[in-house]
């Protein structure tokens, strides 16, 4: 490891933190307390769902898959890009953080293409790939003192909005900042973390590294739910990111205080 | 004048604007043309109006003055800072700004008081005082290379969003900012500037220096809707902005060809 980069965090929380006030609230401190650079990424929650049905726009869905179309990508830029990230800023702010609220369309930070349509057409929605995002773009709103907060919103580039899943910006940006700063990449959620029985919390698994992620699938021992999530953990991390962190948000202050929290995915020895 | 201060251009777009998406573009195009360091600044449009129709939340006026409660706040944080504001952004990049936008909450850039309930409760409606802005953190987001695009949205610094005028966010980042640069602030709207006889486009008016100013408001040529914005206009200069431009949104080009562009006001000689 080169001791030149800095360690940064790429914490990622999902809509059941952003649902509850009292837990993002505690979240977000936990998050200021937390040093060294750090990004956050987040989702949606259920007021866009909210909002939708009081707009009377139906959620349109083919095969399990949900559709952006334009009606639907208003109400997000609304709710993602306004509502939740700007509330977000705020509190960070009263926290102390010196946060700035961001889409992918913002400093031209991460650059999508809308998902060309083959048997589905999803609609308004962005898919990265290894162009998407350059780092030292980042790096420079960092190093003139500012905390990037992502919503799960990117552009174009030829001023289209576009929905793109919050769980692979934050694997992108820890992948492409990997190149500059030695990078944990951390998705908080409403578990403690990768469980070997879902209905027991105390079941967590503190460590995993390829080996045993093979043979925990093997003997089935991990949900279906959870696979996509540590598929593209180990993906992160063979591109670069120094380490994954599936834990639950209320943790979060444990890596504060050096504790163990969550499940912590690495490229072993 | 120092040397060594460079130009700011702070352009106030109104809801004119923004409700015609052809002029937006075309505005935004001309802005993105603009050579020396510029700032953005939008109000709001019927955008927010309508959805606060859709959604059954009544205007509450008092006195002809508009309240924004809770509900409200929530409608002007979503379209003001999500869905105008970003889509704003989108356009700028496609047009080669680098732009980043912004709430007056986002890298604590405009931190307002909670307007005191005297006869009236205004609600969640922030005023400005001359501690509300530190023109060096807006120096460093755009020393990084970003141009800021902020909507009409401060904070508290206690975690509370705030409504808050978009004329007076532009005087006050023109005043702020006049410390360490020379300062234009331009207000684009949908006439040509100040004019003679308001129904008359050719009685547009060039220059107007305060002396001008009394003798034109003494023989009540100016009319009543433009005298807060000529006063703190003339304020806005009296505290360090070099001009202040009122002109048509769609001559801001005119600008870039060193033409004569809208209602010129300036300290006189």
């Amino acid at each position: 490891m080169s001791k030149e980069k800095d360690d940064l965090y790429i914490i990622k929380i999902g809509g059941n933190v952003i649902d509850n006030s009292e837990n993002l609230y505690k979240f977000l401190k936990d998050f200021t307390a937390l040093k060294g650079y750090k990004i956050l990424v987040h989702g949606g929650g259920k007021v866009a769902t909210q909002l939708s049905e009081t707009l009377g726009i139906e959620a349109k869905m083919v095969d399990g898959r949900r559709i952006t179309d334009i009606e639907t990508l208003r109400v997000v830029t609304m709710v993602y890009g306004g509502l939740i990230n700007k509330n977000i800023v705020a509190q960070l702010q009263r926290f102390g953080t010196n946060a700035i609220g961001l889409t992918g369309a913002d400093g031209d930070f991460i650059r999508t293409k809308k998902r060309p349509v083959k048997t589905i057409d999803y609609g308004f929605v962005g898919d990265m790939d290894e162009k998407s995002i350059h780092p030292e773009n980042i790096k420079k709103l960092m190093d003139a003192g500012f905390t990037p907060a992502f919503c799960a919103i990117t552009h174009d580039g030829e001023g289209q909005l576009l929905n793109t899943n919050a769980d692979t910006i934050a694997s992108a940006l820890a992948v492409a900042l990997s190149k500059l700063y030695h990078t944990t990449l951390i998705y908080c959620f409403e578990k403690a973390g990768v469980l070997k029985d879902i209905t027991d919390e105390a079941s967590l698994i503190q460590e995993i590294d390829p080996d045993y992620y093979k043979e925990l699938k093997e003997k089935e021992i991990i949900h279906s739910g959870m696979l996509p999530k540590l598929d593209n953990a180990f993906t992160a991390i063979g591109c670069g990111v120094k380490q994954v962190i599936i834990g639950h948000a209320d943790n979060l202050g444990l890596l504060n205080d050096s504790k163990p929290f969550g499940t912590r995915l690495s490229k072993g020895v």
